[in-house]
């Protein structure tokens, strides 16, 4: 058997009796404005008029004949009906009532029936920024939109990078979908038949986190590669037998996740850094909340081989669209249940670790934006001051020992 | 270009700067009790029962073997199934569940297993009227009902006047379907390639009004005639070429509007009262509210030219059809907006002066009935009082003086 | 005609004049926590995960390897996702999204990753017994469950008694069931052609209750047999002609009915306690709510003859089936006008007697279990202290006598 994380003066997981979370887990509001969220994959946005609900906020994308993509709020100043309903003309919006039209910056440009536009017409525009492949919008003050924030997805356009992804609807709070994808114990559970192995749950795993992110890495030891890799390494020419697992999973707040995934033959020195007998992937997430019970959840797979092979492309997006439709059924399934129970609240086990940190992360944004929220905020600052900046590379070698050492003793039948 | 409705002592069109609507524009109660209101077409009350919604009330209607309709509350007084599941045995009613009669008046005439019949047993009688191939009810106190006003839609069963109509189900509150018919400018944006046209939008109007009465006049002199026009021109063998065309509306408050459209050749002397060489009709509108944001829409479109032609009766009602169900969607979509922001309220433009004046003349109906209203009712009063009643003939030949000059202009580049 | 419920001593049937019912009808809470409720029916529940909804309560059902059938709580103590997305191991339940397992009492025996399992981890559990081919579950304190309280509904699995019955799912309150079920009035009215008959309406009832029992017995003497039981007693071979009818209604609070009915031949002495000449019948019915507005409604039809016809038995079932769909589109269309006319209460007849009297038991739980009921517990406790018990016996026989009194008259023409 395997054991848990072990404690030390670094690591941060969960103790090893499970907490009471704290009663409010659900009285939060659900995400922070001052944040830059993925509204659309580029290829979605044209020279049309795209309807879609960001963070609660009503936008209409489109782009303009110069490319540039826009969003605007999506009521009209006069009688409130969606622009989306309207038409684009070049660069103006018309609405499909009246007709008044606004430019690119949503100021209007026209009314009827008059010779003079009211100079305070207009209707909210929001910053937008195009990058990896992904339309983001910033929903907080203008003022504070600082394209360096964007969270970091360049594997999805890296030339040294190919892949595909998708964009989902799921049923539950973004929170659930982060919850879900910091610990990835659940593949065991609901993934068994793609990239689920008992291995997952049983090897042991370490959380570490700066203050802008939490990494959670987990190494499984000379272990069967479950179908999804084992098919990856067919196709590649690696030799049969056991594998050399990772998972190492990187947060950013207040929803992105990229998981750098992979397996290599046992014995070729992956752990210690060098994956070239072996496959990689980076699975990419970014959720965007809709409402506090749904979610736009973009996803993308990029591997670093065979990159011009779009018949591989093909396979592995459809595997993964597959383990991602078993995950939206449980995600819509625990948010029904949470929504019929409100008075209980979550328990954390260990391998909710990761899951805590993230949720951590979110508060203390709440609470940067919301004095309300000071309490949750404190008690997130001082969690992250009392923990210095871990390394992600010395949580890793310390795993790799442990778990060298955890399948010593497995294979020596202890 | 054209200019706007140009000031003048007794118009009474919005100001040329866009006024912030009051912010209550969705606080009030939304329909007056004390009114008659449409809740069917005639040939749907026969010797059977109808479920119907009308104000808010559910009501049951059905025609006595006499042939009066009548309505009633459509709840039994015993336990509350709707009277609708029934049966109905000649005048009176009997509920499906445990046998309780009603007769047309309402009051119970049979208790099952006894031999009394408590006299207090009764369900509501609403009194109804017929009139102009509606179905009429009046929700507020009955000593009030008086059949004197009932609004005008004589046109729908006139002998010198031909047409048909349909009752359609619209999901959105009555007064924006009353915003709607009160600006005609929508038609340009909404219904291009019916009876839109750019000079919809592009010519003057004139806002009257009286004590009970709204009146929006518009004539667009010397323009191309759109196609549901063009075609009604040539079936009267008038000559191709431009047209005057006009559209008074006529507003009845709560809820009913008769629009009197039509076109004529330039020339032949419309604007000056001879419609002879022309084509004319009224639409009829009625609007029921249902819910706060649904609505019973009855309409009618009525000629008075080839009376008897069945043909056009029907090509004309399809015609008409086709443009409301562009409205519909449209109308739904403003709801789910305004829904959807409760913090954002309307603004209004020229082109609304018809509608805000619709829109106090049903605050002074809300007032009158209830006095935390008195505020609005006072202001809609004030409103009234100031401006004295104007006469809507002298309004459209200033209309039309304006309206030539500017054709003038028009025509001459400027 | 007949007369009502005649008064005396200790008859307790409601006033000639109606009553106004308590204002607060609907106020209540809508069901008692301590009792037992139906759950399902025993073939319902097997070796995999039922979930279900008893008395707001979400459950999930199996069977144990040792055939015990168990009820926990349908919500994972992690996080909440329901166990009935898990999967059966045995008689553990493992969670279907990370792993945890708990035993058939409840208590998580397995955390994945971790050596320890709180001990403070578990679910609730439910005390469960399986009795009348219904598996109950006691909602209330485990420690007051005794099983000596389960309603009575033995003829469902009696070796002298031979039957089926279903499981439906009703779109209202279980207490518009029992009222339903409490006056068969409705018969008439509702299934005129099935089991209906005016002479359902037209005979005097009687009710009777004790502390723990409301019954009401209803004797029709020399009436024609409607066509439910017209075909039985073919079946059975008895001659053609009128019958004595029966129908003795045993309500046990909260939400349990079995009816005693059947026909006899006239004349062959049935009022007096000789069945032998007829068919009897008993339709058993127990309501289980799921909410405030919907039900899980067992029933089953048991016959005492031709016990091994298993012909006999679907025609039976299968009639009955369609009675009750009758009775499911009246009943949710009653919940519909109480919920859509928050203001109006229910009016009570002579007819309602048994129906009040059994909502006056299920107040008289209520204000056990919830002192801010007191008011309501006193006055039903008063009432019931007021009458002593009745003995359902000597109420049948001054019944037919009375029926018989009336039979005469109707006879006589008078
Ligand atoms: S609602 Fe957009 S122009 Fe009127
Ligand atoms: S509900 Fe109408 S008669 Fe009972
Ligand atoms: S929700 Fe059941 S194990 Fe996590």
């Amino acid at each position: 058997m395997t054991t848990t994380t072990p404690p030390g003066p670094t690591a941060t997981a969960a103790p090893a009796q499970p907490l009471r979370a704290a009663p409010d887990t659900f009285a939060r509001r659900e995400w922070p404005r001052a944040a830059w969220y993925a509204a659309a994959y580029d290829v979605e946005v044209g020279a049309h008029l795209l309807p879609r609900t960001v963070a609660g906020a009503s936008l209409v994308l489109f782009r303009t004949p110069s490319g540039e993509a826009r969003a605007l709020e999506n009521a009209c100043w006069h009688r409130l009906l969606p622009l989306s309903e309207g038409t684009l003309l070049g660069d103006e919006v018309m609405c499909g009532y009246h007709g008044l039209r606004y430019d690119a910056d949503g100021r209007c440009t026209f009314m009827p029936s008059q010779k003079t536009v009211n100079p305070s017409a207009r209707v909210r525009s929001y910053p937008v920024v195009e990058r990896h492949r992904f339309v983001w919008v910033w929903t907080g003050d203008p003022a504070d939109a600082d394209p360096a924030t964007i969270p970091d997805l360049h594997w999805n356009d890296d030339p040294a990078w190919a892949g595909d992804g998708r964009l989902i609807h799921v049923d539950c709070s973004y929170k659930l979908i982060v919850d879900n994808l910091m610990d990835l114990t659940h593949e065991t559970f609901v993934h068994g038949g793609s990239i689920g192995h008992r291995s997952v749950a049983e090897s042991p795993f370490e959380v570490t986190h700066g203050r802008g992110t939490v990494t959670v890495t987990r190494w499984m030891i000379d272990v069967e590669a479950p179908p999804f890799w084992a098919r990856q390494l067919e196709w590649r020419g690696a030799p049969a037998g056991n594998v050399d697992r990772w998972q190492i999973i990187h947060f950013t707040p207040p929803s992105t996740i990229a998981i750098d995934v992979g397996v290599a033959p046992t014995g070729t020195g992956a752990p210690e850094g060098d994956r070239s007998a072996g496959v990689n992937g980076f699975v990419l997430n970014t959720m965007t909340p809709e409402s506090p019970t749904s979610t736009h959840y973009f996803w993308a797979f990029a591997r670093n081989y065979a990159l011009t092979d779009q018949r591989i492309t093909t396979l592995l997006r459809d595997g993964v669209s597959g383990v991602f439709a078993e995950d939206e059924e449980v995600l819509a399934a625990q948010q029904r249940a949470i929504d019929a129970h409100p008075e209980k609240d979550f328990y954390n086990l260990n391998i909710d670790g990761g899951a805590m940190w993230a949720r951590r992360m979110i508060d203390l944004m709440l609470a940067a934006e919301d004095p309300s929220y000071a309490e949750a905020g404190d008690r997130a600052a001082r969690d992250i001051a009392e923990h210095h900046r871990n390394d992600a590379g010395d949580g890793a070698e310390r795993e790799v020992a442990r778990a060298r050492a955890e399948a010593e003793r497995a294979r020596s039948g202890s």
